[in-house]
């Protein structure tokens, strides 16, 4: 048996994009449909809106009768009638008249515009626009004559239908994660579900004769389990679903037990390994027995984050992650989240990730046979927003906490220098 | 009554600003609190770790008997025992001597350093390390002579007690959101349960003569609610609790009933309006009904997003949020968001707004006397990212569908060139 399969990670991505499959797709109500991804293109079943509609307050005309309208010279339009808000009208435009209407109301025959109240003499005051003032239709007062200062072209000021979503369009795709936008775009065209690809289940193993859960209290030599905590918040916020299983000691037997129990409740599995090489001994033996397994990494080109061992096992991903806390969040960023992103049928552009440009505030060196992850701390200087290195061994979880995000040098480069623009990913 | 009262964004957020107050505090589990905000400061109860720990494989020894060693002089050590991991040690190192020891292992007495196995003449097999296989700190086997090729100085390859987190330091900071990485240090030092600010409920009530429920069929001149499913996500992702209430007509007694509910129910309501002047009178005197309540804007100089109205009773707010959908969420970003966060304790850096820069792909003009919020679509191309403005009136959802941010033009500012660079603020 031949574990040692070093890559780097560029190998290793691209290894696992080209095996992931996404996972099978599930109906549910467009509300807690917020942050999933669509498994089909969504086509609009009608015209938004579906009628014409004016989107000022104002007057319903035929543009042609404005033409040449201006300040000095004013065009002359008969008030024959008010569209009531939410209610078909029948009135029609003819030459020479005009309609009042508010914003939202729906364009009378023969009108192709509406004229601004602004643009007109009329007065209107906020009673007189109001709809439960005024008489309807079909009474409206007689011999009102507005002067209208501006001219309008046909489409002004109002939405033709299916101007907002055209009936048969594609108004979301596939792949799409859904804004607070899509539900109210879906909910607009009255679609009330929606297919979309379930979400990722994640089981998280935490594992290590040292570790203990943190309900007790450790005695020396013995600390409390960080990394099975921090992971499960890392999937939660991947549009996974953590579940976090007892601890286990570093025994084949039990670990066994557990992966195999994982593996049917889950879709990707997280040994959350202790650091003693017994801890990634039983690990790498427990993966390696794993029926079908085919591992795809036993170590990795990274900093920090070595140590991490990946398999596959059909549709379904194990990964026996580094012990150092620091080292378990950089490889779940590096690789677990873009796979949980993949299964969940996201193809997520680049720029969506948390960014932000700043300068770096010392010196970095770098080995460059690595792709080396810095922790930093954001400053907000006179010089602008600097990124400080969060020195600290990666054993210790509080330059995880102090740190504001991380800066990538990737493999290749020896260093960065002060005061060079880079850009760090917010945690 | 005078209700003209229109502001600038910045005089708005600074009123709201001043007025606010954070919610009450509650106290919950850990894993739960994931994105909550601390209402107190969390000291740790203890020191991590409690031990001095090896955070290398190799052998514990006093730093001193290594000084000068090198590949070609090195020190000679004998190996007397093995630490098992997670337990105890009452091995000590004495002079001459080294203690093999796993990462994670507890420093034996005397020890001030880990010479890491690299630099030894010792073939550390995993199986050797492991701690099934060898014997315990009593019997372990003699005369190991270990050549030591690399001298390490006190501390080396080691964590200190207190080194990650030292007992009584405030760990987290009051006013913090709570990441991963912060509930797994929370996990690490035995906090299982934290005090919290209560996340803010948002009323949401749908109103307009011509918005129907997205369940009904709209008739021409209605058109189905999109606004109160948008501004539900919106909250969700900022947060808040959103609770959507049924959709009232533009009717004084309706809304006023509806109001009453709201306030009692939440922290904030959004009244999330029809776009006609109907709507807005009642919107407006219902709003200055509310006994106490006091008119802070009816309207701000923002577009799209003019015609808000905001009014403050005790530490409850009221928004009278614009009809078109697109303006809706402007002003959800500007003023609803920042307020959420400042009741939920957040004291938000501005550099945590998803936010990326990009470069304009057409000039841009706007009206210098306002706050202008031009919604664009990212493109890679080989130039870089470029922001194309997407165009369309703001009575559109569809725009805020295809734009994948927003690029804001300050108040006097006469519009951008393309080219230049601007950060898109990430919907």
């Amino acid at each position: 048996m031949q574990f040692f399969n070093v890559k780097t990670s560029e190998e290793l991505i691209d290894e696992l994009y080209s095996l992931v499959k996404t996972l099978d797709s599930e109906i549910i109500e467009i509300e807690p449909a917020l942050g999933r991804v669509l498994a089909a293109d969504v086509p609009s079943p009608v015209n938004l809106p579906d009628f014409n509609r004016s989107i000022m307050d104002g007057f319903a005309v035929r543009a042609r009768d404005t033409f040449g309208a201006s300040a000095s010279l004013p065009a002359y339009l008969k008030v024959t009638g008010e569209v009531l808000m939410g209610e078909t009208t029948m009135l029609k435009v003819a030459s020479g008249e005009a309609i009042k209407i508010a914003t939202g109301g729906m364009l009378p025959e023969n009108a192709d515009a509406v004229v601004m109240v602004e643009d007109t003499d009329y007065e209107m005051t906020e009673q007189k626009m109001s709809p439960t003032t005024p008489p309807g239709d079909s009474d409206f007062q007689d011999d009102i004559l507005i002067e209208v200062t501006r001219a309008v072209a046909p489409g002004d000021n109002i939405v033709r239908i299916g101007e907002d979503v055209r009936q048969e369009q594609i108004i979301l795709p596939k792949g799409h994660q859904l804004r607070p936008q899509d539900i109210g775009a879906l909910a607009g065209i009255g679609i009330l579900e929606v297919a979309v690809y379930r979400q990722p289940t994640v089981a998280i193993i935490p594992t290590g004769d040292e570790i203990i859960p943190p309900t007790e209290t450790p005695k020396p030599g013995q600390i409390r389990d960080i990394n099975s905590y921090s992971l499960a918040g890392l999937v939660q916020q991947t549009v996974g679903i953590p579940i976090r299983f007892d601890l286990v000691p570093d025994n084949h037997t039990a670990l066994q037990t557990s992966v195999r129990e994982a593996l049917e409740k889950s879709d990707v599995v997280l040994i959350s390994g202790g650091s003693s090489v017994g801890t990634r001994d039983v690990t790498l033996d427990v993966i390696a027995d794993v029926d079908g397994a085919q591992i795809l990494a036993h170590g990795v080109s990274i900093r920090p984050g070595k140590p991490v061992i990946v398999a596959v096992v059909g549709n379904k991903y194990l990964f026996g992650m580094p012990g150092n806390p620091v080292s378990a969040m950089v490889v779940f960023e590096r690789f677990v989240k873009p796979l949980l992103h993949w299964l969940s049928g996201l193809q997520q552009p680049q720029w969506i990730v948390r960014s932000v440009n700043a300068k770096l505030s010392t010196n970095f060196s770098s080995d460059p046979g690595r792709e080396d992850y810095v922790r930093v701390k954001l400053v907000e200087t006179e010089d602008g927003l600097m990124a400080e290195p969060v020195l600290g061994k990666s054993a210790l979880i509080s330059t995880m906490v102090k740190a504001d995000g991380a800066v990538k040098i990737p493999i290749g480069v020896e260093g960065l220098e002060a005061g060079e623009e880079v850009t760090v990913f917010i945690f």
